[in-house]
């Protein structure tokens, strides 16, 4: 006897909770593991508290109650799991052998882990016997999980791309001035996910031109909790009067123009997700190079004409070469619509700069 | 006793059937009259047929039931009408005094006819003693009035500026390619409301550019029922071999670059909306003399970079001069998103050219 499915999906949603409370800036992904009875109550769980702890798996197998960790009082149970156990040995033993040894009865997960070194835990299961299905709340899980499998597929953050601009697609009116094309709404949920983001980036044009804070606030000015780490790319030094200086956590700065392998050096300090807020310069030459993942465009019911767009160049001639996106979600945020997209196919980069 | 808010509001759905029978490309608007008895049933019926037909109210008059043609009889009897019965004598006598003369009960009206000469209706009826009342269903009967409003309001045709774009605003990619950026439902939705415009306006530019038939069409390239008149704008001669001379309806050509003065023109021959599409310089002016009523975007989820823009400069030189609008309704076709916009405040005419 297995537990139902809506047992299992009950259980999947609380591991991916359990998973929300492990660290959010680690190397390691956050995990969180359920182990239900035949009768699909939980008699344990279990999450991953970062690099160096011992995973979610191993976790809630120390937590069964003491009769249940035999072999034979295992071989009722079911293990939830957001991401599929681990098969290499790292600080911790493969998960999908302490699975094996507890004598687990059935596994589920929700993500597959494709790394050549971690990945195969499902195979290892399967070949020892046990029942193990993938899927289970797949794309909940991703979306959570989408900065790190981003890490994992492409070896750099996840970087989403975020602008506001007017219908006619201007970012600025002729002179410069922006503040404010989008309405309260509209800023209120681009500073919630610069919060979420682990680092914002601009380049040293936007620094310079905008003096921008690069903090996540509220409404009244005030900190948000978790603030992104601020990046600035390019050679040109930006002066000590800076407003970026009095950001809580200190600047990171990457001279030189290949951003590929500032993402790269972003990603090895644990950094999985970036937001890029400009300016078009640093934004045309990431979609040109094939490094935006997401694209926010947060577009003002209003017409402004002028020089000031969003992207220049991106390398596209002809219409048989636009970069296609899908679109993930639009909604209004008062007057304003947030259009969310991501690529349709990877981004080839293209040979031109 | 007068008839229920529900009777009186089916009555005004039907009145709006009734006035879409008569002419749509008429000097006269589209106007629809149904009479109820006290209990709600329709007793009688009309709608205009056009410039030198009796109005509604009197052709539904008419029809009234011999019974019912006496005064003390349709003293029971309640009017509705989708525009304020009129006030003037043309090649007709005043609705209003029609209305008083056979001594109806009662009025409701959905929208005010704000003419100097023809308004007024209604302070007349009810100085006759008769009960009346606008703004029933107003919205949905502006909507379907709105070119002939603007015609009352302003002297010209209602304009409707369309275009396709990128996400980051571009039209077309830079060598001009431009199809298709949008996808099939977003291109069947462009001829559609094509076809419901008297008129279809483009300038030179995009004529000698892009050689369009300006027709409406269905998807397998059949012509819809209903055409635009085609329009040029500017002085430079379109040469013979061009598509648009293949229209069903012979182009309309104003030389110059008074837009104001060719809207005039247009609308003293009856025309009562125009769907401009393009190009950029014919928008952008339009844009700049305030002499757009909606505008229509397309996005498609595509990225294209480049010099290709929807408009170019609108004489906004900061923020605060944005041209605001406010969105009417959003909607996805297919992978695009339409969003319909009107100026929030009437739009100044600027100065600068
Ligand atoms: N309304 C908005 O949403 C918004 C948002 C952001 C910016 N803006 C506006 O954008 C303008 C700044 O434009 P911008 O294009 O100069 O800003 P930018 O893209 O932020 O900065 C350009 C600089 O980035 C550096 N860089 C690093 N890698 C690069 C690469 N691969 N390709 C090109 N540049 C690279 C270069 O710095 P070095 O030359 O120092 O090496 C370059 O000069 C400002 O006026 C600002 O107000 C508007
Ligand atoms: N993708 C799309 O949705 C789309 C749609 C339309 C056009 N386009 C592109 O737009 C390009 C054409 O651009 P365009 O700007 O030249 O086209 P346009 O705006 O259609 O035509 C410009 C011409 O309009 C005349 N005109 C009349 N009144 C004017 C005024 N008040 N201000 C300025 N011009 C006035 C002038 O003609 P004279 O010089 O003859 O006097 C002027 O040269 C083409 O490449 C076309 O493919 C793209």
């Amino acid at each position: 006897m297995v537990p139902t499915p809506d047992a299992l999906t009950a259980a999947m949603r609380r591991a991916l909770q359990l998973a929300a409370l492990g660290p959010d800036r680690d190397v390691n992904p956050q995990v969180g593991c359920v182990i239900l009875a035949a009768d699909g109550t939980v008699v344990a769980e279990g999450w991953h508290g970062g690099s160096g702890s011992p995973h979610a798996e191993v976790v809630a197998l120390a937590g069964l109650p003491v009769p249940l960790r035999t072999p034979e009082a295992a071989r009722q149970l079911t293990a939830v799991v957001t991401l599929e156990p681990c098969n290499h040995t790292g600080r911790t033993g493969p998960c999908a052998i302490a699975l094996i040894e507890a004598g687990i009865g059935a596994v589920y997960f929700a993500v597959s882990d494709s790394d050549p070194v971690a990945g195969g835990g499902a195979d290892r299961l399967r070949a020892a016997g046990i029942p193990t299905e993938g899927g289970l709340l797949r794309a909940e899980v991703e979306r959570f999980l989408a900065p790190w499998l981003t890490y994992r597929a492409l070896g750099r953050p996840r970087v989403t791309l975020k602008w506001a601009s007017s219908l006619d697609g201007r970012t600025a009116a002729a002179d410069g001035t922006s503040q404010w094309i989008t309405g309260p709404q509209a800023r209120a949920d681009v500073h919630l996910r610069r919060s979420r983001a682990d680092a914002i980036l601009v380049g040293t044009g936007t620094a310079l031109a905008d003096n921008p804070s690069l903090t996540a606030r509220a409404a009244d000015g005030t900190l948000l909790e978790r603030q992104p780490i601020p990046v600035v790319v390019g050679d040109t030094v930006i002066p000590e009067e800076a407003a970026l200086y009095a950001h809580p956590t200190p600047p990171l700065f990457y001279p030189g123009h290949d951003l590929a392998a500032t993402l790269t050096a972003l990603g090895s300090r644990g950094i999985r997700s970036v937001f890029v807020e400009g300016g078009p310069r640093v934004a045309s030459a990431l979609v040109r190079h094939g490094l935006v993942d997401e694209v926010l465009v947060y577009l003002a019911p209003v017409l402004l004409g002028g020089p000031r767009m969003a992207l220049d160049s991106i390398g596209v001639t002809t219409i048989g070469g636009a970069r296609r996106f899908t679109p993930v979600h639009t909604h209004t945020l008062g007057e304003d619509i947030l259009i969310v997209a991501q690529p349709t196919a990877p981004i080839p980069n293209t040979e031109d700069n």
